[in-house]
């Protein structure tokens, strides 16, 4: 009898239904942290944009006509005119302000405004065109995404972002073989969960549930119906069913493994969680990609990405079967979640519920969101 | 000239506008008195079930196996999903959590879970599978209702509720000679309420409003157009109008008296309040029951049955037209809540309004709230 | 160069997104300052009446049988029922109250209730019917419309409202001329505003926005194009533009000027401000009048009405082109405000954003804001 099979006390309720909390992790996760925002091939051409969620900010992420992607906050620095209402399209040449035409650069400098030439900063000389110009937000491109962050000193991208997936694969080219950067979006659901963005996680972290509502999955990877994520081992794949040809709802053939993908990746699945916000689930021919939008307490949006060889969504060849497995999956995972949300704030509930030896990984999650927030400023 | 004639204060405006006063009902009134949940006659069957919202708790009651009937918090201990998320049904063997499979039995022990054989409390010992079963919430039976406790310590039943009714009576058998927990539900309306529950209660217990709002009620009952409810006298039944046949909508003939009704009963009304939560009233053939549950400080739920013979409702014989009588006196009692509840926040009832003489008797019930309200933990 | 030309801050967006800071103003400014309610023209017969919200008071304004002109809490004194869940209609005789039957007389008078005769106050003597009637509110009527003041000592109104007008039009007769309490309404819209109301203040005072937003505007006010609101100048009419013929949305010709109208105001169109919430139009042959509800921190009601001469409305000669100019000007200002709005919570936005020479006047408005806010109870 070891402490392998003991229970252990999960976070209490109120981390998944207090305001409060959630406004805690707003500043100090989610605004503080490096966080995936946008596929990077999406905003290919020069004024591509798309406005996305960040903490309580607005924040929107465009390319230059030097080809570079930047971000910068949605907000004109005059009067406080949020510069973009939609969700994605594509700027002819400068951001112009629609309330009194202050118009900046797609590299965020001012360049008009009614009247720009006459006016002066307080202390008398010519406004400073960079100082006025957009409140730029650090952005680095990793994997195909934009990820950003709105910390003023950002912390190190390799040491949180490119280790969590070396880690989890034991192996620091492992994901390289998957050439995700190269890949295309064949198919896109965003699902609004009506749970706490931590409850997702769990769920995405854990397989002791997989048995009870993912009757699809295990029968793909029958090592899943006796509870063991893939994320209990480092660089350990689920192994597909001897019958199963592909990663699809009905186990046919998907399609040829990636360019990059060896003999020891094929017929396995990886599942890889980046704090505080992505899930990566590698197959040999696509790779399924999820990020988080907490919107409140108890509302979070997913955005999922299926992507495929550029090749497979150029010539628009059939992605539904694949695509079908994991829709699935995601819903009978975030049904699961919005039943657990509403007990959350139940007496029953005050000091949680318990781990089970399947869970235990997940205390060290509970560990480092507890820490990350009692951290001083 | 005596007292009786003065004009005396109300509570304050924020008793029912406040947030904040709300959350502590929640705390001191609604999870520590008996509070009266379900029809139990509607839980006969073993595994049949109603969920059921007491003060901030989700609440399953639940018959078992051994024809016992339970209440447990509706919530997993493993990871906190909510075990029913309907309102009624019934469970055909088990309890079984969707989302991990954890297993109980209708009297709430844990029975079955993935590797349950292999988990370990913390102090390394196999789990008990009580102290891990369903959170147990006190339950009696009484009227043929289930009434339910969340206290740990649950005040007197006897002194709480069932003195109540005989204080109002004045005879401890009399409620006895209706046999409410053998009558049947002829028919039930759930009414939404937007007012506070305190409203409601102080609508139900004076009758000065009746000449105003209630023409069908004074016409069976002729003393209710003076304006005294029955309830201001104890063991008072306010008698019907000379050409009043029954208690219907038109005075036209009911049904035979209940069995155990007295000489003394016939042809009268009787009005009960059970605090916190529950109407009673009394007609010969007759019983209108009607249950709060309080969901904010401005939205209380009401569920009003009307309880007949089994004869009558096993027979199908017309209820309509005594049915209609008390659901026209609801719609115009919620009609005048409703329109009550905006006006709370105003400064004009910052000090509350007044109590005429034929609502002196409330002031029993608002001195009742307060001290409720002021005691130490 | 001099100051005129800096930018200089405007209040931080906690101002206009904070609930804390919204509560204040309506204790401070909206429930203390004269508050501009309704067209009093249209409560012009015995017993009509208009429902309005004042700061968070229900107000009931009322033409008395004498043919005064009263305002009154909308509360019954007796149990806080509303009067009237209706916003405009007529009384026919009393205000009687649907719950308990207190009745009022139109100037407030309690003259009825069930056992009234028999009612004591609290010292035992026979109840003070005005002591015990409607909560009455300061009421004055200028311009054709009422003027509420929820103060118990209301502020001079010559001061606040009066002298508001005479100091922009720099002459005490000028807005005489428009004799605007003789005229009637041709036409009304209220927009609900997705912004706060300090917002859309701002944005009526100034026009560096109008060349960006107005096209239909600054053809007929050509000098509007050049940024300068007719606010910044005193007594500054913005001229017709030489084509134009009328205040149209088409230029074309309007109806023949005011009678008071002299020749120093033809073909000029005035813009006045009246804190906290009325903006006045003048042109030569109608007045465009609006007034703010502020329902919200993020939540404007705006009122606004068109009005000419009793023969014009009487003759239901064609208003449409008058109304459509203004119309869109206000479609137009509202959409750039709820576009604001949202972008007040950003960090970018912490400490404001800046004015512009042309919008400097709007500074005076934040500094009184600010000086209201600070004062001592």
């Amino acid at each position: 009898m070891t402490n392998g099979d003991s229970l252990i006390p999960t976070l209490g309720g109120h981390w998944y239904a207090d305001e409060r909390v959630f406004a805690a992790e707003q500043v100090r996760l989610f605004e503080r942290m490096w966080f995936c925002a946008a596929r990077s091939g999406e905003l290919a051409e020069s004024g591509q944009f798309r406005r996305v969620q960040v903490g309580r900010e607005s924040v929107l992420i465009v390319r230059g006509r030097d080809g570079e992607l930047r971000a910068f906050l949605n907000i004109c620095r005059h009067r406080g005119a949020m510069l973009c209402t939609e969700d994605e399209g594509r700027i002819q040449r400068n951001l112009r302000c629609p309330y009194h035409a202050w118009t900046y650069r797609l590299d965020g400098k001012l360049v008009a405004a009614p009247n720009l030439g006459a006016l002066r900063s307080a202390s008398g000389e010519a406004i400073d065109r960079v100082a006025y110009g957009l409140v730029p937000v650090a952005l680095r491109e990793w994997l195909g995404y934009a990820w950003v962050c709105l910390a003023e000193e950002p912390p190190s991208f390799e040491a949180d972002v490119v280790n969590a997936v070396t880690a989890r694969l034991g192996d620091p080219t492992a994901v390289d073989s998957y050439g995700i950067e190269r890949l295309a979006v064949g198919h896109r659901v965003v699902y609004s969960v009506a749970a706490n963005w931590k409850l997702i996680v769990e769920n995405f972290m854990e397989c002791y549930h997989c048995a009870t509502i993912h009757p699809e999955l295990t029968e793909v990877l029958p090592e899943f119906a006796q509870g063991l994520a893939a994320q209990v081992f480092v660089g350990h794949g689920a192994e597909f069913g001897p019958d199963i040809a592909g990663f699809t709802v009905d186990g046919s053939a998907g399609f040829d493994a990636l360019p990059g993908v060896g003999p020891e990746q094929d017929r396995r699945y990886f599942a890889i969680t980046i704090r505080p916000q992505v899930f990566v689930n590698l197959v040999p021919d696509h790779v399924i990609f999820h990020r988080m939008y907490p919107l409140a307490v108890d509302r979070t949006l997913v955005e999922c990405d299926w992507l495929y060889t550029e090749d497979v969504v150029a010539k628009r060849r059939d992605v539904s079967r694949s695509v079908e497995l994991f829709h699935r999956v995601n819903q009978q995972d975030f049904a699961a979640c919005e039943r657990t949300q509403p007990a959350m704030s139940s007496r029953a509930y005050r000091h949680g519920g318990v781990l089970v030896p399947a869970e235990h990984h997940i205390a060290e999650f509970h560990e480092w969101v507890s820490r990350r927030m009692e951290e001083v400023e």
